[in-house]
């Protein structure tokens, strides 16, 4: 089985030592939320996912889920573990206390979620979708729905979905063809249509499942403009709240997929299921866009967590194979052999994990904190910052940190050789289910797209500023520290040539969006690249001062890590910023025939 | 189900506008390989992979190899393909014709085996392991030894394998613990020990099977100058040849892997087994080199085949997948959508599938016509080059090959999304298919170390001369040429940077073999990007003459492409070089608790 601490040291060292959480606490309504409570809070989930979920993860994927009937079955042990963590009150971590919310940060939520990504995934995406029903119901529905459903989603007995694609169209939702005709009652309306990949569709852990449903109302607009949400419960509700009959949706069939295989992917056929619209009629895509924006993170957060765990297994196993002897002779002569970990190549592919789990992790604080400014910190302006850099990093997050986590899982697969690769240690898993944070909620495709389409230009670049300023700010602070140089000269140079590719991109991509569209992918590697430079710059700081205390170990990690990521990962901007300036030319001068 | 026609054009550009295959027909013995002959058999291969393996492809993997009471069973239809392709005489190829063989040259077998590698890797193993056994035996076995065995491996009514790995030993060999006791008879030993990972090792394929075991004679020295290497058949041979007795060796069980699951990958346990000394006691490492590196060869193209069915697959799907418009507006506004292949990053990814597959082609081509010159040339000089420039090519192709391999099949997955990840479309299987050849025969890493341990040092960088002087007269005698500039000039850049790379590593790694280890991985890249680089601008160069004939839209695709490969790939080298030139501290300056 793959082995799995819950990286608690490193969580206090983000959140109180590279960052200050106790900021927090500050802003009204997160009074609760001091250092000591986070602190309790995330060893109450390590205990959660290290106990209950980490033993089910391989037995999930070894089982799958099942259909029979319309009918589908979680694995052995995913109803006993759901209800564990519905009494642990973790489906109400950062809900709003007005609907039975335990009102915690997100900064907090995050790092559960990390935890939970990292010992089972496939576990993860039932409540994972849940959180996302609730964000879109409560930034988008009226104060009745709001009232039905919040307090369910939030106490774990409902669970939610988000039903999108259509065997049509996946990317392109103006073409989507459920219809929505309009019944007799106001905000009333018949939902017919497929929708497949829906992900927690159909289960046996909730009694009733809220479906949020794009759809076309009859006579709506062509395209992206008519498209609006419904809420459509499997079970309609009775006058009293309590479950009525069977709504007209059912479950026709679950996907075999290469992994995530507890995890129910689900064809949904709505045959005039009773729908209630969510917000004014064709405006749709907007309530779907603060659900997606949310799980974009949350997938983001996904790749990164499963770094860590093929990060704690493959180093276990490098210290425990005994094989070949270290290059310069035998490091541990008394054995008969010497561990993997002496040899450069293993260290390169481990300390590779490392950096890019732990950048992630560093990044995540900054999104969350952000995301909590932008949520409850008093100052407007602050709030309107906070969002703008959340805007920013979404795609990046999401984009670079799952590219990373299956980079990272492979890595971890390749230290383990053939052990690897058969499923006994569960390394196979980890790569088989991290491949689809990379094309789930939104293709990373997309995410580039999304960042040099629209999050570059948006508001003449204001979101880029609140990246760019902080990192101007602190390099220019500490050109003249000495002891920081190989920190931040590498920094500076990578940040450099950032800016400078940024108003290439603008500048060619105003002319010619195919100019911005081949650069994209590239350009949002590198703009991650770059971040992780930041902050493993600013990690390598906080940690200079530490060196020699009682913890000196983590200390020296984190500082070998940061040079590592100077010395051997940050030069991939070198092949990146090549790549983006040798412009659209070498990919659309392509005939099709000639493909 | 995954698209496959086999590349026969792109053949016969390798071997005959490329290359020029009709060399080999001039070698003693290869009288028969005419141009015409080699296209004839290709096309037949061509039929067989198709019509008979392709089909059997998905279906071998969902049901996998079964095991029940040290029996193991191929999927349904394996039994019948393996027939039609014994029939076919396709075990038989490039075999002896003093022992049954056809006698054909490498340089063709490497494209059957590419096809059969493309349309059904796993079904591959059997006669691959087989094709292992036969170099073994022809190159190292006695005269009765070879007129025992050979026949039988040729018209594949037997098939071979290579057992190496023990539990505690995969890399590193001389931790063998398999022992052999003399037996009554020369030559006649007693094997004892368990063996994992043994592709084929059990199967329902062939009557017999005939294992290469290394073990260690009582007695031996430790160490890796102790093993010797053993036939071991599954049964006996009586006086007469017929099969006789079940030997000791039993089948304990299989393993469940990520992928190529059609392949049985089986424990197996030599208890008292009769076995026979092959070669002279204690050098048994030296033919199962010569049985690694012909494998080596082998898994590189592996890498590379399924690569093109990942083109093939998503290409297809790009084009009939209809999402969103151009950037730059509707390309076919006629549809609702226009196809993905009009986004600039599917394109990106499509051509970098593409460059890498048929880079490979051309590097296989002229690695296969090496080994063909290393056999069969009549003059020993070039005979001697040809092994050294082999030697030299070997970690790459199989390094450098089954790397870019994964990054195609992913990439294949990418372009299809969610289509991709589900089982349905047969691309997730390619995928997890292809992560084994960065493993077996060596792990990747283990290439590298290779590389620049061995085949860069040896003889004083004779075999590096082999590589380094025909690409240094090719650029010299274009600089001149100004329709070759944009592919010579990005090639000349970055061969002169690969040679003082390599000259740091030399010079380094004498110094300091730590030095050379932390460089190997990011070299062994490096020398096959350049290398990529010189054959995409000969391509290039063998295309440009031919745009405006009736094959326009192949060679335009083929310029197209070697124009992408100096824009967007060949950039990578500015990040391995400097992560070559960042050294060893970055990875060895960290004490084992810090991980």
């Amino acid at each position: 089985m793959t082995i799995y601490e819950a990286p608690l040291r490193d969580y206090r060292f983000v959140l109180n030592e590279l960052f200050d959480v106790s900021e927090l606490s500050t802003f009204p309504g997160y009074g609760d939320a001091t250092p000591e409570m986070v602190e309790t809070v995330l060893a109450e989930g390590a205990k959660l996912c290290e106990e209950v979920l980490l033993p089910l993860n391989r037995s999930g994927d070894e089982e799958g889920c099942s259909f029979e009937n319309g009918v589908v079955r979680t694995p052995k042990g995913f109803q006993e573990a759901y209800r564990l963590f519905r009494e642990g009150g973790w489906t109400a971590l950062a809900g709003d206390p007005a609907y039975g919310g335990q009102g915690l940060p997100h900064t907090l939520h995050f790092f559960v979620e990390e935890m939970i990504s990292s010992t089972n995934l496939a576990f993860g995406m039932y409540p994972g979708l849940s959180q996302g029903a609730y964000s879109a119901i409560h930034n988008h529905g009226s104060a009745a729905q709001k009232k039905t459903y919040l307090p369910r989603l939030l106490d774990g007995s409902w669970s939610g979905t988000m039903c999108l694609t259509e065997p049509q169209c996946g990317t392109d939702l103006g073409q989507i063809r459920t219809k929505a005709v309009p019944g007799e009652a106001e905000g009333f309306y018949k939902i017919t249509g497929t929708k497949i990949f829906i992900s927690a569709g159909e289960h046996d852990l909730t009694e009733n499942i809220i479906h949020l449903v794009l759809a076309r109302i009859e006579g709506a607009p062509e395209g992206i403009r008519g498209i609006s949400l419904f809420i459509v419960p499997k079970f309609r509700l009775a006058k009293d709240g309590n479950l009525g009959a069977r709504n007209g949706v059912r479950c026709g069939s679950i996907e075999h997929k290469m992994g995530i295989k507890a995890s129910a992917t689900c064809v949904m056929n709505f045959d005039e299921a009773e729908g209630w619209l969510m917000g004014e009629p064709h405006k749709g895509m907007r309530a779907m866009f603060t659900m997606m924006n949310g799980a974009r993170l949350g997938v983001g957060m996904q790749g990164a967590s499963l770094g860590e765990t093929a990060y704690q297994t493959a180093r276990q196993y490098a210290k425990d194979r005994l094989q070949g002897r270290a290059l310069k002779g035998a490091r541990f002569p008394a054995k008969p052999a010497d561990p993997l970990i002496v040899h450069p190549d293993i260290r390169r592919m481990l300390l590779t994990i490392r950096a890019y789990t732990e950048g992630a992790r560093a990044a995540s604080a900054w999104a969350a904190m952000a995301l909590d400014r932008a949520s409850h910190h008093p100052d407007p302006m602050i709030r309107e910052e906070s969002e703008d850099f959340l805007a920013l990093m979404t795609p990046i997050i999401k984009g670079f940190f799952t590219d990373n986590g299956f980079i990272a899982t492979n890595l971890g697969m390749q230290i383990m050789g053939g052990h690897g690769y058969i499923r006994e240690w569960g390394m196979e898993q980890l790569v088989r289910d991290c491949r689809i944070t990379q094309i789930y909620e939104g293709a990373n495709g997309i995410q580039a797209l999304d960042l040099v389409g629209r999050k570059i230009p948006a508001h003449n670049g204001r979101a880029l500023r609140r990246f760019f300023h902080p990192v101007d700010a602190y390099i220019r602070a500490r050109l003249e520290k000495p002891e920081l140089q190989e920190f931040v000269a590498p920094l500076a140079k990578s940040f450099g040539r950032l800016q400078q590719v940024t108003a290439l991109i603008a500048q060619k991509g105003l002319v010619d969006p195919e100019e911005a569209g081949a650069a994209a992918s590239d350009y949002l590697r590198a703009f991650g690249l770059v971040a992780f430079a930041y902050l493993w710059a600013r990690m390598a700081e906080a940690s200079l001062p530490k060196l020699g205390g009682s913890e000196s170990a983590f200390y020296r990690g984190k500082l070998a890590t940061a040079r590592f990521f100077m010395a051997r990962l940050l030069p991939e901007t070198n092949a990146l910023f090549a790549n983006i300036t040798a412009g659209a030319k070498p990919l659309m001068d392509i005939e099709l025939d000639a493909f």
